[in-house]
């Protein structure tokens, strides 16, 4: 009780541990992962390398990245039951609602699911990180109807993806935008779902507790979604003819402009460049789509009248088309975000689990004082 | 950024909220709901009375409460689906592990699980607390190898609870006993389940995710399980004779003794007086139990040894041999804890709803700054 009544609101300002993993310094545009900036992770790394890194707080060496990833590979395959239990799932689950259950029931199956030692914590987060891709494009097959494509292991993380959705192998660009778009992703400091994930660990819970409660608080509105907002957007829009003058109406009306400005990040978002630029070198080989055009035309529109008030185009505003263009549907882009956040939620728990501490605030009571119980007939 | 680089460990005396549940002074031994002592709801009232006056912030009047002890009855059963999924799981399944995923896939399959309105939380609340009891009652059959045994809606909820996981109407006084256990278990402030699904819903996320983060919460050993060390306890004791001994051996080596003394209450429990007297009632009514019998020479043992430095048995102490004589298995301890305190979860859930704000803490970056990615053959 150091803070007599004074209420910390959303507890913003109150720092509670310390990291290493990620930076962040908003007003700059900077943010990097053990020092390093996010764009040259983007460019010059994998998911896979990142999600090690994170996850031993280090670069990892040759052989250590090599071990990750066939570990990564040959965990691939979910099981039957969960397979059965996704097949089973109604046709209009809600895709965080399933990807939540199926990752419960995933630690239900798994014979080390209450080992917390560093060691089980670690083995257990190679498996949730390489089979919450394919618990995802199951049920994203499932849902539309379709067969579940069984993964490969002769593919990258984010190319076997691709491949599991959509039943054919991307090409490598493709694979390649994606894998960037999930290193985008990976971790962000602490944001409300790595914190629920601390909250559940720190009473010395299981791995799969911490990431069920994880992604039940990404699923929210206020943390994950935004990108599926710009989706909205671009299909309102409809064509690309028709972005400017939409996009004049909404600075006109002083409206909100889906995926443009951050809350964080005020004057402009490290990660949307290098997706930017990614994204447009595979339009220009591959072709634009529509949803690319009407995007690049409302990018320059924005960018032409209230760029230079820095408000710019953040990261939702390019993965939402990225993903559309994948052959992910708009629904399924929280399920993406925590494909890419669930190495930031491991690496998070297992350091704070290293100097653990039960994370117990207070509320402050201004309830009745001496009351009493009233029969029934007593009360009006 | 308003602490500097202060770190709050724990968030230990950080107060982020308000309330008007529940108040707790441990010096004096006091806990009240809505500011009604805990020995008067548990003299008087019931667990239904208790949930609905929590998540209506004050005393129902007798048609609500009619309405609402309806309403739970009337939402005992869980769909077949789950009914199915539980069937399937390990029989040597987490229990807690077990309940997470029946009530992540309960909101799967729940139409308004989506709806976060007032009167959608409400309705949900409600369901959950109906069916939380058949879930339990349900797996813990499933996992014993014995057929799943249907709610009935012609007894309490306490009563039905023991109908569903014993096969046989208990007694009213075996159905009363469970039902004031249920009631001193409901709520206890800002515990570390009720803040983690607070965290989860203060992303907006539905009260599924919340409550599926809470049961992630309090399955950690920090947190519930205090109980089932108790039984572990008078399992090591063996018969009624051995435990003066025993009691004797751990004082003499000032060793923990499971059960007696609590972090927040310095002199007693509140809650443990009332569990202490209707137990014994009962006890002398239908037959004291090995267990009865050991934890009565064990009490004994730690007043007249201790009870000076305010050390008492506490809650656990009583409940543990308690829900063992009702047929529990100490396996099922935190799932029963689970059972009472979802009223709580859902009432706190709601009250922090109606003046919601994101949760996000920050933490202290201590890591490396200005590093650069290395290739593979450059690092060491």
């Amino acid at each position: 009780m150091t803070q007599n009544q004074e209420i910390a609101k959303g507890l913003e300002g109150v720092r509670f541990t310390e990291s290493k993993l990620t930076f962040i310094n908003g007003q700059e545009g900077i943010l990097t992962h053990l020092g390093i900036p996010i764009q040259e992770w983007a460019e010059q790394s994998t998911f896979e390398e990142l999600s090690l890194a994170l996850l031993l707080r280090r670069l990892p060496i040759a052989q250590e990245l090599a071990e990750f990833d066939a570990e990564l590979k040959a965990n691939r395959e979910i099981p039957e039951e969960l397979t059965q239990l996704i097949r089973q799932m109604p046709q209009d689950a809600n895709p965080m609602q399933a990807l939540r259950t199926a990752v419960s029931y995933l630690g239900l199956l798994d014979q080390q699911s209450e080992d917390i030692t560093p060691e089980a914590r670690r083995a257990i987060s190679v498996r949730l990180i390489a089979q919450l891709a394919t618990i995802i494009a199951a049920q994203m097959r499932a849902a539309n109807g379709k067969d579940i494509v069984a993964p490969r292991q002769d593919l990258s993380h984010a190319g076997n993806f691709l491949y599991m959705i959509n039943g054919t192998e991307p090409t490598p660009e493709q694979a390649r935008l994606f894998d960037i778009a999930l290193i985008l992703h990976v971790d962000h400091g602490m944001n409300a779902s790595t914190f629920t994930a601390i909250a559940t660990s720190s009473t010395l819970s299981d791995m799969y507790s911490a990431m069920t409660s994880a992604i039940g608080a990404l699923k929210g509105p206020l943390h994950g979604g935004a990108n599926e907002q710009v989706m909205v957007m671009l299909e309102e829009v409809g064509s690309p003819d028709k972005a400017a003058d939409y996009i004049n109406a909404k600075l006109d009306n002083k409206e909100k402009i889906m995926g443009v400005g951050h809350r964080v990040y005020k004057n402009f978002d490290p990660r949307s460049r290098v997706l930017r630029d990614y994204a447009a070198m595979v339009a220009d080989k591959e072709g634009k789509s529509t949803n690319y055009q009407i995007l690049e035309t409302i990018e320059k529109t924005v960018v032409d009248r209230i760029g230079d008030k820095g408000i710019y185009p953040n990261v939702d505003f390019y993965s939402g088309t990225v993903y559309t263009d994948l052959g992910i549907e708009k629904e399924y882009f929280t399920p993406i975000f925590a494909l890419a956040r669930i190495s930031g939620w491991c690496a998070s728990v297992m350091e704070y689990s290293e100097d653990n501490r039960l994370l117990r605030p207070s509320s402050v009571y201004t309830g009745d004082t001496d009351a009493h119980y009233l029969n029934l007939e007593d009360r009006s």
